[in-house]
């Protein structure tokens, strides 16, 4: 669907809410990810979702995602104490942070999991994509992902991290692997590409299909040198850069077998961890020789310096964030000579279903030469 | 203390509240377990609680917690539209689940970290312990918690565990190790020993003072096969059994360095864990070898039918629980010939303090003949 024809449909949802109302599918079913046993919210084969909180004395209760992810759903209280509504319209395919004002003060939703995004534990749902198969937890064998606690003398403390390990990884003790270090965005953690991203999972099902050939996945926190959480106006890379490279590559090829040069490891980004991807492999060529930016900027072939060491540059973004311009980024890298491919989530935005989507096209472009 | 001077104590607490508040030390910070950057709930060092709660046009915001865990704490609204207010009395040390009543609707403090019980994600608080060390996070060796997802036949489905294996297991690849397999407690799951119970922490902490030999720890989700969540009436134990048994084991054998024997594997559970465990170790006498139940009931003599096979048994519990029965119980094995121990955690009641001190206890005497 072009920009045109979005807005003609916005404008046609605007002007008849009798109408959609109507249209409103009642096929509704608990998101994935909600608590154990909890009925709401539930999300609809459109996109619809629908929410029921309890709150018998509370006056006013939102939900702050609404149509297309923007605005909020104002909630309606029933006479047996709960408030309940849909979102006025259908919601992109994916996964949404999204938390209740309750009498003004900011709530999770006590029936879905939490997730952690703009610096704190929001709640999440999953609107059913209809591409859904390549994250779904399968009778596949799975790898998985462990936890890992790393010295780190420059910020002199444990810091964490989670690695992904294929499947076969603990069986056959002679393999060693090549390694993708994955980052966030801002506002996030070392938990996001798994809790939210189901890295894991798109992983267990590519090797399964023999779309791709096993590696490992490496997760950090990626805001390291901020004082206050989540001044990203604070940001510098110094920190950041030390910890990853100095402390945690050297204790994963320690720690994990890996194949530990630079032709074997990727570092890849979403968002303000592909501005982290973008500083530290320019800084860093003979550490990195795959770079990824998933919604995260461009490369021009006048940032690097030293075109034999980079086997790969992969870019790409939602259709309704800059495809032209990661398009047109990829096109100047491939006519300067790089390997260089680009790649647009159709109908999503600066959201976990393009970064899912890309990792997905990503990993079968990586450790291949 | 014993029961006589606690009551005595309360009731000179009850009686004399404007003397109380004066004699709370100033030296409230923020728990161990608040989400990033957040400055409430704090704690003292006297283990008062106290919390700030934002809820500008909120009449009422209760926590859950009050004086020694019970009770509640009435928040009062300031000017600022914040409710605060601090616990009536001291708590016990260690780890407490609460939530929030804001206008009669049950939330979590968005100050704190979720830790999931009573069936759902709640919000957790850490009272500093006097002795807190054992589970601190150390500049020492750290082992790895990994989640795996392994293939359930008898439930139809990939299920969760999670794997503490110790520091050293990645790299010396001929090593071997023992297991214990570790039980939450009833609306807890398999986050709740790590989460809650530090227990990777203890495990690290143990290893590096060269107080127990390493040794790895399964942790899985003991509520199989309930239909509706959290309705222990209608727990049965052949599902868990089975899927502990005849899936878990066999594949933790599959894909860990274990020494996969009888005399080399442990079963130990809290609460209802406890009971799974009793059940669980009767019934595959030649699967485990030693037994502990921690605040989860006791085992009698007449219960074991082979007393050769038995290399251990563990009964403990806080000291606000039954420690004369756990004692007895013990003492009672013992007279029989088993090679019995108890253990009673000062001033603690049903709660994740007493498990930890009791993993504690516990793992030095694991394994070791």
């Amino acid at each position: 669907m072009n920009k045109k024809m979005t807005s003609l449909l916005l404008a046609a949802t605007f002007s008849s809410g009798l109408l959609m109302a109507q249209s409103i599918t009642e096929d509704f079913k608990p998101s994935r990810f909600n608590q154990p046993g909890q009925a709401y919210p539930q999300v609809n084969s459109q996109g619809y979702a629908r929410f029921r909180v309890h709150a018998p004395a509370a006056d006013s209760v939102k939900v702050s995602l609404g149509l297309g992810g923007r605005g909020g759903t104002v909630l309606t209280k029933g006479t047996d104490g709960f408030f309940s509504g849909t979102t006025e319209g259908p919601m992109d395919e994916g996964f949404h942070y999204y938390n209740l004002t309750v009498n003004g003060g900011r709530f999770n939703d006590p029936g879905a999991l939490n997730f952690f995004g703009s610096t704190r534990w929001e709640s999440g749902i999953e609107i059913p994509a209809h591409d859904q198969d390549f994250y779904a937890l399968k009778d596949v064998p799975h790898g998985q992902v462990s936890q890992i606690l790393f010295p780190s003398k420059s910020t002199q403390t444990s810091r964490r991290a989670y690695v992904y390990t294929p499947p076969g990884y603990s069986k056959d003790l002679n393999s060693r692997y090549p390694v993708l270090y994955l980052q966030h965005g801002w506002g996030e953690d070392e938990t996001a590409w798994t809790n939210q991203g189901l890295a894991h999972l798109i992983m267990d099902n590519l090797i399964a299909e023999g779309k791709i050939k096993p590696f490992i996945i490496v997760m950090t926190y990626g805001m390291t040198n901020e004082i206050k959480w989540g001044r990203i106006r604070d940001f510098k890379i110094d920190s950041f850069e030390t910890v990853l490279v100095k402390e945690l590559i050297p204790y994963i090829d320690a720690h994990f077998r890996t194949k530990a040069d630079q032709p074997h490891r990727a570092m890849a980004g979403l968002s303000m961890g592909g501005m982290e991807t973008k500083m530290v492999t320019l800084a860093n060529p003979n550490v990195f020789s795959h770079y990824a930016l998933l919604s995260g900027g461009t490369y021009a072939p006048a940032d690097i310096k030293d075109k034999s060491k980079v086997k790969l540059i992969f870019l790409s973004c939602g259709s309704k964030e800059n495809p032209e311009g990661v398009k047109k980024a990829a096109d100047e890298l491939k006519a300067a000579g790089f390997n260089s491919v680009s790649y647009v989530s159709p109908n999503t935005a600066h959201e976990f279903q393009t970064w899912r989507r890309s990792l997905k096209e990503l990993a079968p472009l990586l450790f291949t030469k």
